[in-house]
């Protein structure tokens, strides 16, 4: 049976979710898009160009929306105001698409999201009848608050927007976890192919990225190592790792008799 | 060009090295290391049949040689004469087969190497023509001695064999990789996928595990986790990863203009 | 010239505050304190006797007003109304006194802050005339929402109430210290005296613990390893420790002559 | 009943050891020296007159033997030939003292232990009536086999010498102090006072530094902090610290009635 993730009734066989941003151009967006595997992709509605300036290029182009689940996303908004009216627009834009990324940051210079007027815009838009997949701080509490408004995906950072510093704390994404019952994806702050296995191996349901793969050396290349390790920690995850032990006594080939010992 | 890892003059396409011990059968085993893609399985000589207790189940008819690089290790070894005289009877059933591992160990309940025993087994093993992996502590120092005496592959422990505690000093490792001419394999230690990745990412030419494997709650499929958590790590090391940044002010979305800036 | 801690005007010599729950009677309470040198200590108003119980022992008959700072928190509080009744209460069963401290919680398992009905009840409080040092998470938004409320110190989680996981995200205390212009104190989590020594190494204008000290096996010693921990972090941070180096090639003693290289 | 650290049958009430190298000038050695409350102090026979230079000022001067205990160190030694011939001298210099600290680096880099030559040193220093506290790597067969030669403290790096990286491999430690029945000192590696307290949390008897001081930017006041944590770290392993909780679900004041509960 296959192991798919289902976010508001649709269901994906990739885990890893990828933003638009940071590529030399879209020839490379769209080749790290597909070495990643990625079936939904991120947009930044207020930096790239869908359609609401007709005459120039759009990501569209590259990425259609008949091959990939297009997710807006209100990076670039520090109110719920501007980010309600920017996936109003999206919607618009999108032919009536529902499912949006919500982000309200709460400062130019750290990105981290300013999480009052997320609870906010998340409660408008829900209200609105978007599907809203919520980027947020690693607060359990707060966390539950957005799936009790109705949020499809709850997705805090593993660290700052852009840091590439991985997993600053794995407890509170654990406690997060724990508690939902929509999807959790970690959003924002893997940097290499072990964040995002470690993301999966706490139980994460997905991980979004972007930085980590454009910013790479060999963008294709880490879209593909990121494949592969959001693939290993679910596998893993899912195998049940063997318990961790500060020594163990028994070789790791057992000693009892010679046979059947292997 | 495919990238390869190459021990003693012959190149293998996969750098995941499995054990054999700890399953619970040979067909478990068989399947296990299947599902890794290794190419090179070790076999602790001193408590698997590989031919010299003739009459009982060999694990050569399981993974047969022609099929397998079998890797004999001197699991169970306390000294430099044990284990030296343990691979010699490994050659022997092998064939006159050159490429073996050697593990002396420091105490039944660490585990540790004997790193006095283990310079000494080194030598004389050298001596006698064999090509040398040698299971040692992660001190840089004593790895290039072991490089120096001319061992084909040095395998620091990353933690206790069997603890699955992971990288506990990756600075180690990467003071005994940045400076070996032979490829440095971690042995020991590696508990779940992202510790076999985070290993690559250091830089690691390869990983050699059995417990993280066979005592996951399912193996196999723990097996495939692993197989792809190395070749994830070995990819983003090649992609170069993005650098830490204790924040950044930049979003994922670069603010520089509409179009082109995805 | 001494290095104090201001907190909404008033200058303390100590910067390590101590609660005053789970000791096993009042005596050994007043020991422990005695031994970590606090003059602020917090009280839980909901479950300990300052006078709302007439005719039961009180805890300022151990700990006189006169010679503590008696700080009320609203430990077990879930509502900014509970919290907000509480402190009301506080204040008129010690005289006017206006120097509190917030925490409304989450939920009962965790303890984490619930930040939306801090936020709530810090701007009650502020408006009525409170002192608020309030608990919130580590979140550099709200901290700074909360500094703006007027709140005179911002004490972030390290860790869970009670875990003595220590310091689990010190990038978010970073953040937190960096921007605040009252003080910040670390409030919860701390297990151990090297816990304290880092937080205040990153910067913090204080520690509070209870459990820390109440939990110990001999709480009075502990309470004195915390005093010399606290101090010994808030030293170093005013020392400027060295860099850190991947190594240094220079030894500790450095080789340039004989005499005068010491 | 005092707490005393005893090495080679001589009890000290500090456990704190300080070099005194990379000091600006000798008055500056020694403030930083009486600050740390140092009863041993370490001094680079190579590097530092002690009266092989005569006529040229010496640091005896400074730190007269009458106040102090003159641990002579072999800093800058790469083999055991020269190890042993510093300490001879050494010896004569200080009028036939045995204690001495042997170090044997294995390259001008890392300075990260040459143990076989360790081995061997200690075994002629010790065969030769001096009482060897040897600096080591953070191998617990090793520090086992210095001790079995009759070495009187066990001294392994935290991190590399100068490198202010603090305990990166606490696991290691901990097995090699389970085991020592002589005194294990932590040698190198801590940066700033949280690494001194982490070190005797772990159960280290005594923690040795020089550039953690001398390398601060105010060299006095760090040696006051370090004392401080130093003491705060033992105190905090003397008392017992909490266990660490993922969480507690009982608040830091329990809930169990009213009186008697604080």
């Amino acid at each position: 049976m296959a192991d798919l993730l289902v976010i508001a009734g649709r269901a994906y066989g990739s885990r890893l979710l990828v933003g638009t941003g940071k590529y030399k151009d879209f020839a490379q967006t769209r080749a790290a898009i597909d070495a990643s595997g990625a079936e939904i992709v991120t947009v930044a509605i207020r930096r790239t160009n869908i359609g609401q300036e007709p005459g120039q290029p759009s990501l569209l182009d590259v990425l259609p929306p008949e091959q990939f689940t297009i997710l807006p996303n209100t990076a670039g908004c520090f109110t719920a105001d501007d980010a309600v009216r920017t996936l109003r627009l999206a919607r618009e834009l999108l032919d009536g698409h529902a499912l949006v990324k919500l982000e309200v940051l709460g400062d130019a210079q750290t990105l981290f999201p300013n999480m009052p007027e997320t609870l906010k815009a998340a409660d408008i838009l829900v209200k609105e009848g978007f599907q809203v997949m919520v980027y947020c701080a690693d607060d359990p509490i707060q966390a539950r608050m957005l799936e009790d408004i109705g949020c499809v995906a709850i997705m805090p950072l593993a660290s700052l927007i852009g840091s590439g510093m991985g997993i600053l704390n794995p407890w509170n994404l654990q406690l997060i976890i724990n508690q939902a019952k929509v999807p959790v994806l970690v959003d924002a702050g893997v940097g290499t192919a072990s964040d995002a296995a470690i993301a999966m191996e706490l139980g994460c349901d997905g991980v979004l990225m972007n930085t980590a793969i454009a910013a790479a050396e060999d963008p294709v290349r880490m879209a593909g190592a990121m494949k592969k390790a959001v693939e290993a920690g679910r596998e893993a995850w899912l195998a049940g790792r063997m318990p961790k032990k500060f020594y163990s006594a028994v070789p790791s080939s057992p000693s009892g008799g010679l046979i059947g010992a292997t």
